[in-house]
């Protein structure tokens, strides 16, 4: 049996700050019909797709900082067209975004994505559960990452969804990191997950780390996708935004864990494959059939306790996290 | 700041059934030898370490199984003399062995391995968790994979041991696929994990995944290392071992998830590592640090489910397991 599903995944370059709104979209509207022309059943958008990377940098006025980078409704007067543009063409689309919202006359900022079908309809949401970085404005650190104070942790779990002819889920930038994000979508037998990626170069927390990017991108997500027996689809923004150098290697993964297309630029580029679901049947009944292999009652302490505690706790090792305190937020 | 631990992964090339345990300890005695002459603190042995990997044959008469291949104490009258050359030279080692013991009257067999320290004590022991394979005889299949009828699941959960100067944590074989036990041991603050391993590249039950054993060898293992922040030492017995080919690829994974050493052969072989235990401080500290970014909040399905259960349920997926009932053991 084969259940494919075609995949474009919407690599994009830098979104400077100063770029136009309407540039943004039009890019986006561009690799929408490119996809279609190549047959399409997705395009796959990355992680807060409209705008630059603006975590990077401090902006202490909230009003503003929502005015200028924030999501008030979806569709909007900005994206609309991107939804009445794939249900003429009848392709689906994953689009990352920041979302402001008021639920119970309270104000709630998420780092978003949605599945939008074929008909332009929505079908899917998440808003993002690890937020990387560090809460607090930092002055010594030359690019901030500042996720913990713009947004809220997701409310949403990590849910799974019937589009596409298959089990959908998804994960946003640094939740591919995290082996549980991927097991939790496993376990409600995801096929595929959508993640949007935005990853600069430099990590002012781990500076001397900062070459291995690339490798420490691609190693999660294929782990993610063999284990899980799931493809993994993840998208990068990329290049140089406003001085700051972001990865690319956008790229498409198979449930055996290897690649099967990967963007070669760091621009606008569509990495397309034709993705059959079925090529997931092996692994799941196999290797990693949960219901055979897997023990949960030895994994306790994955759902019971939150951080690292060494029961041989000793002064003279750095990783007794005796570092100074603003690294042990929370 | 550093804490080096010299390691040396020693890699056993295939051991025959008829070859006798005297040639087997041997053999490890002259890696023992070869790994101080290097100056290694550890030398790190496979998986079922002192016979042929016999899981692979169908043996109905317990007595003659345990007869042949499972050791009843630990040191018992073959092994005694790796702990009495350990602490002449005063190194520690690694080994995996089949356990039998009788626990309260009842007879009980494991898939075991034990660290021992610089003077010959047994200073940890673990038990395999993830038991690979099938219960039953197969006649169809040319290779078993029998190691839930020839084991019972390991008990002592997945412990830590303060020795050779960090945290020190051990899995072996089929559990290195399972991000569960790398996060139950980074939860504990390991710092090296001993993992050996016996990997036909023939899996009747997957049979179109054979060409990707090696690669699937090293993922899970570098993943592993990356997301606990902790050295991995995998090793092999591999090469062809009555007929049946095993991989090889013994390697030591820093946290980063590099590999700095691996063997290049499919025979007896030392791969060589100084290994940082404070190389672990950096991702404990910032991209992994588990206390402010983890959120067991939404990881309840990995230890409240066992298996996988997709909402949408639809008896046209194959990943909906529809296969033959002999697939879905327990």
């Amino acid at each position: 049996m084969s259940r494919i599903v075609k995949v474009a995944a919407a690599q994009l370059g830098p979104i400077q700050r100063a770029d136009s709104r309407a540039s943004v979209i039009g890019r986006l509207l561009a690799l929408m019909r490119e996809a279609k022309s190549m047959g399409a059943d997705v395009v796959v958008y990355p992680e807060l797709a409209l705008s630059a990377f603006f975590t990077k940098w401090y902006i202490p006025d909230d009003a503003a900082l929502e005015a200028e980078f924030f999501e008030r409704e979806m569709p909007g007067p900005d994206t609309r067209v991107l939804f009445e543009e794939a249900a003429r063409l009848g392709i689906g689309f994953h689009l990352g975004y920041a979302e402001v919202t008021v639920e119970a006359g309270v104000k709630r900022r998420f780092n978003t994505a949605i599945l939008v079908d074929a008909t332009g309809q929505i079908v899917g949401k998440y808003r993002k559960i690890h937020l990387p970085g560090h809460p607090d404005y930092r002055p010594e650190y030359p690019i901030q990452d500042l996720e913990k104070m713009y947004f809220e942790i997701g409310d949403l779990g990590f849910p799974v969804f019937d589009v596409f002819g298959g089990v959908m889920g998804m994960c946003i930038c640094n939740d591919r990191r995290w082996p549980e994000t991927y097991r939790v979508l496993g376990l409600q037998g995801v096929e595929m997950i959508f993640c949007g990626y935005n990853t600069p170069i430099h990590n002012p927390m781990a500076a001397s780390e900062d070459h291995l990017q690339n490798f420490q991108n691609l190693l999660p997500m294929q782990a993610g996708a063999y284990q899980n027996a799931s493809w993994v689809v993840g998208v990068a923004k990329c290049g140089v935004e406003d001085g700051w150098e972001m990865i690319g290697q956008s790229s498409i993964i198979s449930p055996s864990g290897e690649i099967v297309a990967m963007c070669s630029t760091l621009e606008d580029e569509i990495a397309f494959a034709r993705c059959d679901l079925d090529r997931t049947a092996v692994y799941k009944h196999a290797v990693f059939d949960f219901a055979a292999h897997r023990r949960p009652e030895h994994y306790g302490l994955i759902t019971s306790r939150k951080g690292a505690i060494s029961p041989f706790p000793r002064t003279d090792r750095p990783t007794e996290r005796t570092v100074p305190a603003h690294h042990d937020e929370e």
